[in-house]
């Protein structure tokens, strides 16, 4: 790994039945113990926490979207200010994404709809041409053209400064057919290999290149995907596009294209957030997940619960009127700052009167939760009773 | 005061030159150095921080609005949940008002607009009638009618359990003559009588009430009420009603009025959070300062600065275009986690991009400015130099 002399990926414990693993991913700042989940500070900026309060329920890993950030603030902007670690005042690892997904999301009228199979979804296009040469769009601040180059997304993440950065790929839609998937997957291929070329020209050490594996719901494909690359020099490998329509499907997705990936890589599964998609991810072998979910839920006031302990519920909705007057806290084992001082009442009320702490204790709580869980799963796996746990989990 | 054997006021300095005074005001939930600014969590929350946040600033006192509460989620809930300082897990001292402002506030379609003088502000009228007993209102939540009494706010603010309580008193608007300001003065006086009378029937020593002098801008008037109040078994005495159109006038009958009171309570001036009128204030022996203004200007971009450094300018709105690419922090002298981590420009793109760290990050400035604003009059009151520090703020 002589490309990433900065970075370092140790497998330190496995699973004897799963294919689920402990490591420790070192970067310029810092080491991420793994399995673990990157929180969306989308746009440079976590929704309705600070950075600080982010350290203090001790999120390990976070993500900013370049597609965001290059149309406001511009990448410029950032640079300026030293990059991202140091305008968000965050100083552990950090992620940054190629711009593709918002591109393709929007353009397509909501791929992250799409990907997941949800049809009727009516954003509006700005998606004006994907090219040999990288896609043309249109920017939904100002209506200004726009054109993602892979070499352009690797100049203005290297301008961005996170630890973790993604080859550009075109994130295929759900419902084409296997022909388009097949051909985008290898203009994708094409795309990445000219995101490392570039990505090698100027490189200073201090950042990692992901490649993503396409290849839709089609295992040949997958498999054609995970070999193209694992034999490219990047440092980790992540799993984009489509993965079906239900959530069973993703899941053997997921377990199917695992099986054809290296296994000494670090490995990122893109977009999934749920509680059980996680479980069920690290079983294959993936090692960091991100998604919007844990935030956003909070948001509009869902609070994470132990689904083991809620007949496979993954949260309660605080707006709910049953908890007008639960004076007790969401989760009284929970030790988040939301749980120890807070009841589900006086959070129901927030909502209810529109006051925006209700989403920032939500928030925190979720964000604790999610550490917690990633906790839960390194410390089963470390004890050897990872494989257990899901085949419960399976079960019940 | 053997009405109120858990609280105790003592001047501890004077500043020679004016009526600035330095005083320990002890209350169940600690001691208050004054003088002191309280913050506004209007319907029993903070707008956009936590109160643990509010505490890593070291805000020393909050306020929350019997209005709202009343109305939702009513002051039961809240004494189910063992009163405000449990709710908000806010464990220093705490102010509530008597509902009064807000019913004439919304009732005369904006008292706040009204008694400063500024006409031809919309607001529906709620207020139905006043009479002897009280006053009729409806809800701006659902329109149910309500009757507001003396002795129910009395209740209202037992069960709510703030240290420092107020007596209801009629929020007197601005343009009326005199003969309804005087009217309306001695109405307020005997439901100040008989709050105190509900007052002391349960009194257990928790809470302590302050009575309110009423007067318009008519210094007979003021007088009068002010000897009413010194009268009367109150632990402290604030400033209601109009205090005239223009700042200087407010400033003038703050004087006026102070110069009638005594000299040994707990003086709190209502609704006032101007730097310079803060000054003024403390300078006519005023000892607490409550105002949504520093935490709803952050909120609209506005960052407060040292008004002798800005040619008497007390804030700079963050979403000026002048601050686009100002990567310096809004004061590099301040030392929030505002100031110390994020730049001009980087608040101004929040804004910008609708992200509401922006406004958290302003109101985390300006409640940290407002208590190194008290922190600082204290300073200079200790050491004998408020005197001249007031002149040169009135020559400059």
């Amino acid at each position: 790994m002589q490309s990433y002399p900065n970075f370092k990926f140790e497998i330190t414990h496995r699973d004897p039945i799963t294919h689920a693993r402990c490591s420790l991913l070192t970067t310029p700042h810092g080491t991420l113990e793994t399995p673990a989940f990157i929180f969306c500070a989308t746009k440079g900026a976590m929704k309705s926490v600070t950075t600080q309060q982010m350290v203090e329920v001790d999120a390990e890993i976070i993500l900013a979207n370049t597609y965001h950030l290059m149309l406001q603030p511009g990448h410029e902007f950032v640079f300026r200010h030293g990059g991202l670690h140091n305008m968000l005042h965050w100083n552990r690892p950090m992620l940054t994404d190629s711009g593709g997904f918002q591109i393709f999301s929007l353009g397509h009228g909501g791929v992250a709809n799409e990907i997941k199979g949800r049809r009727n979804c009516h954003i509006p296009k700005t998606l004006l041409k994907i090219d040999e040469g990288g896609a043309h769009f249109r920017s939904y601040i100002d209506g200004k053209e726009w054109y993602l180059t892979p070499e352009k997304s690797i100049q203005i993440q290297r301008a961005l400064g996170a630890d973790l950065i993604l080859a550009l790929d075109e994130c295929t839609p759900f419902h084409v057919d296997k022909y388009y998937t097949e051909c985008s997957m290898e203009r994708s291929h094409r795309w990445e290999q000219r995101s490392l070329q570039e990505f090698l020209k100027n490189n200073d050490g201090q950042q990692a290149l992901y490649g993503i594996i396409q290849g839709g719901i089609y295992e040949d494909l997958r498999q054609r995907s995970s070999a193209f690359v694992g034999e490219e020099n990047f440092f980790g490998q992540a799993i984009g596009g489509s993965l079906g329509g239900a959530k069973e499907q993703m899941h053997d997705i997921v377990s199917m294209t695992c099986s054809h990936m290296l296994k000494d890589r670090p490995t990122h599964l893109l977009g999934i957030g749920g509680i059980s998609d996680i479980w069920n991810g690290v079983a294959n072998g993936i090692d960091t997940f991100d998604c919007v979910h844990p935030t956003r839920l909070a948001r509009h006031g869902g609070a994470l619960v132990n689904p083991d302990k809620m007949d496979g519920k993954e949260y309660i909705n605080i707006k709910n009127a049953r908890f007008a007057e639960n004076i007790n806290p969401i989760d009284e084992n929970c030790s988040c700052y939301c749980c120890q001082n807070f009841s589900c009442a006086y959070i129901h009320y927030l909502f209810k009167a529109k006051e925006m702490l209700g989403g920032q204790l939500l928030t925190i709580h979720n964000v604790a939760f999610m550490v917690r869980l990633a906790k839960e799963i390194r410390s089963v796996i470390k004890d050897g009773s990872f494989g257990e746990k899901i085949r419960f989990k399976l079960l019940s």
